[in-house]
């Protein structure tokens, strides 16, 4: 059995703590030993990505200093009793059971009599089996029509996630003959979301699928109910166009409204829930149930790597360290994450949530507040957009953020064009290349608003295209980082207690049972 | 004339930092003194609008102190300055004159013996001249058929905040009938992003803008290429379909590849040219010229406000100040975006380019280094999408982020369900006012794990509903708001040298002009 510790009584954070300023990058990345340092600090991921950490403040000491870590806060101890079925989500009093849901290499977790991971994978074949004879006209509207569209019904986790891989696979699937439906994603219970999507589409040819795990989130039953008095106004039985992805003791599993359903529960946390039959059934309908369950062995490859106790051939658990680092020693606040990619265009939305909403805590798994600082803010959109926006301040402002860039040889559509001897794709590499430099050593001018102090880390993450599988791997890779950061933090990564406050009081709102500043409030708005 | 001077040589800026952690917002919000501050610290803004900061932390000891910064920073006279056509952009010697754009109530401001608002008047009344036309079917394709779709094509500030306007009126035109035609917009350097916007339209009925100032920016001019050789393989005369806006000088200006060109000058900086034809022929194409007209109003009464001497009527100058508050004596590096409108959806992105590259600098307009920190990270998501996402960290991690809130009393579309006794608009509405409590008072709990320490500083700003008219006033708030902080920072918030040294190593990157780490780079990117 692993022990749980804070990160302030180990002897090795005491260490690496001591190494605080080590590595200046802007001498280190300089000259040859620069490209010495872009050859050396490289790890193989899964689906052929690489991890290059080469523009990161770390040496060989450093990375000593986080390998001790790493073996003293027992990472990889930790992540082996996570998938082999441990109750790691202290405060629930729950296993963490995604990797199941993705081929998990260890013993068999068995839970009142179920196999864990039979029960996830009964309900993938079952997603697939529904997906294919959608696809094949065997299941239709009333009409006798073949759906042309899905739409997903969900919030935080159901949607994020789903939509993040449905929109970075969506050309790759046009261009490779495996698109099969449009998605469309509704989330906020700002009515005009909901009308914006029916809007936009042909309700008469479109499943919907209402993803909750508890089946009581006020926002997706909200919309499930808008979208069913849609089919109604339009003529349709919603029960011929409604499924459901829920939990099996949910209220949503106890009806007959939906023309099917699909099971989850409560050990694969809303956030961790892509490979789960919250993004299982979204994305089989999409694109095909082949393209994921490669999605799912990307995520599976990975997620075996992870279990490296050599922290230079575990790209997960080295990110996570170099990241504690950066916040708990270096002191930076912030990270920001960078994809040169526009298909990764809400990559960054999905990792916010799975980061901030993981380890922003202020209490350790036991509930005894920590003494040190824990998640950091996670923001980002794709490059070159972000170079003409918010690049400025990384550069040239008072603070320091750590870059976590991804990029990639290849696009997705195969189509492009040469302007001045060079294409849109060598540009877009060239720029990701050019900006790691220029953030790492910047550079001296005469004039001092042209002058770059650099010093401003980053790693990138290489692939060749996005595809399923790199897909795949991408996600896992910042799932087990993050996993890898709370042990470090010994927080528990998989509860969200954070968010049930404002639930409370917006029902308290609503009940017009307020008083004080909330009764003010209410009111300037008219509620 | 004003002085400028730097934050930190300001006695009042001294007396300032002696009132840190002054007020207690826990209790200051708690009870009926907490109603009493949402009366009272409450701003008019334009067009209906409010700026409400009672959980902010402040009282009238810390606005008072706020009053004699302003004051001894010359914020007023700064902005009279700036609007009467002074040399505000220091490092590049140009004036700024986007509110000019928008009817401002100075001097005329002629520059080599152009008057400068009839000149962009002028550029407004000739897109709107273009747009009526196109809308008549009085300029059509070669065909003769009616362009339904306009595609802008630009990056950074020629894309985001139009964007960002566009998807904040695309609903309210349509319910509005002041809908003409879909815009869509490619900002990307990927040949993804082009080719995906390519092929979800009839190239045949499309309108293509190149926006770029200079007529250089490299991602622009390659998906301009990319969309002419689109039309061309379509057996289109790319002049039929191509208009421009740019500056007078440029290189675009020259040719006559475009059906219609329209001028901005160095004047308007990309991130406030929304008020300029970067906004202007795009909005005006989409909604027709009396929305984009009635936007630039909106803008117009709040640019007013902000001459206001009193900070307690001035919205933007207010905001300013309790944001270098929160940055410069509270210590807070981060500031949250969360509009509860999915009209603003990407409102934020928009917000983080103007903030972050207008204030994101380590050098006085004089060049010299400064000691305090300026422009924070920005970043947000729309509520209530953001609740279920990264709000866990707002609430319960170890950083605390001060947030800014928009509220609507209304939707758009006015479509709407009742569920459980309310409609989704308000449970919108019941949700921000309780995340505003939640976050200012928290909540003590037995079980640590569900413990809110509260303390955790929002504004918000309430209007009716997303209009042309509001719109307009919350983008010039914002802008504003930046403007007035890069005052008391004494920062130049008008130039973004910090773009420039990327763009100078990609280029070498792409003549194969390369050593060390950065040849590395490329090599690992096969470029």
């Amino acid at each position: 059995m692993a022990t749980w510790k804070n990160l302030d009584t180990l002897a090795s954070f005491d260490k690496l703590a001591e190494l605080k300023g080590r590595v200046n990058i802007v001498e280190a990345m300089s000259g040859e030993n620069g490209a010495k340092r872009v050859a050396e600090y490289n790890t193989p991921m899964a689906a052929g990505l690489n991890y290059n950490y080469a523009a990161k403040e770390v040496d060989d000491t450093v990375l000593d200093a986080l390998a001790d870590l790493a073996e003293e806060q027992q990472l990889v101890e930790k992540y082996e009793e996570l998938y082999n079925g441990a109750i790691i989500n202290t405060g629930e009093g729950r296993r963490v059971l995604h990797h199941l849901a993705r081929r998990q290499q260890g013993d068999p977790v068995i839970v009142d009599g179920v196999d864990k991971r039979k029960f996830y994978v009964s309900q993938q074949e079952k997603a697939a089996e529904f997906a294919k004879k959608v696809h094949a006209g065997e299941i239709t509207n009333a009409a006798g029509e073949k759906f042309t569209t899905v739409v997903q019904i969900g919030i935080g986790g159901s949607d994020l996630g789903p939509r993040a891989l449905y929109i970075a696979l969506e050309n790759w699937a046009k261009a490779n003959d495996t698109f099969k439906m449009e998605a469309k994603f509704i989330s906020n219970v700002d009515p005009d979301d909901a009308a914006a999507v029916l809007n936009s589409i042909d309700v008469s040819r479109s499943l919907f699928i209402v993803v909750s795990k508890s089946g009581t989130t006020l926002e997706t039953l909200t919309n499930e109910a808008f979208v069913k008095d849609a089919l109604v106004k339009a003529g349709l039985d919603p029960k011929n166009h409604m499924l459901a992805a829920t939990s099996e003791t949910s209220p949503l599993a106890q009806g007959d409204d939906y023309l099917e359903s699909f099971f989850m529960d409560d050990f694969i946390g809303g956030r961790y829930s892509s490979s789960s039959v919250v993004g299982g059934v979204v994305l089989s309908l999409a694109f095909g149930p082949d393209v994921y369950a490669r999605i799912l062995n990307g995520a599976a490859d990975e997620d075996e790597l992870a279990k490296n106790k050599d922290i230079r051939k575990n790209p997960d658990m080295l990110d996570a360290l170099i990241g504690v680092y950066e916040r708990n020693v270096q002191g930076y606040p912030t990270t920001a994450v960078l994809p040169y990619s526009q298909a990764l265009n809400r990559f960054p939305a999905h990792l916010q949530q799975c980061d901030m909403e993981s380890n922003g805590k202020s209490v350790n798994r036991d509930g005894e507040p920590v003494n040190y600082v824990t998640g950091p803010i996670i923001f980002g959109e794709p490059g070159t957009n972000g170079q003409h926006s918010f690049y400025q301040l990384l550069h040239q402002g008072t603070d320091i953020v750590p870059l976590q860039f991804v990029g990639y040889r290849k696009n997705q559509l195969g189509v492009d064009v040469e302007i001045q001897g060079t294409t849109s794709q060598q540009k877009l590499c060239a720029n990701v290349a050019a900006q790691i430099i220029a953030f790492a050593c910047g550079k001296d001018d005469e004039n001092p608003n042209k002058r770059f102090a650099g010093g401003r880390p980053s790693s990138i993450i290489i692939g060749d295209q996005v595809t399923p599988e790199s897909l795949g791997a991408l996600l896992a890779h910042f799932e087990n980082k993050i996993m890898f950061q709370g042990f470090l933090w010994n927080v528990n990564s998989f509860d969200q207690e954070g968010v049930q406050l404002g639930k409370v009081l917006a029902t308290r709102v609503l009940a017009h049972d307020t008083d004080g500043a909330l009764k003010a409030f209410s009111d300037l708005l008219d509620i």
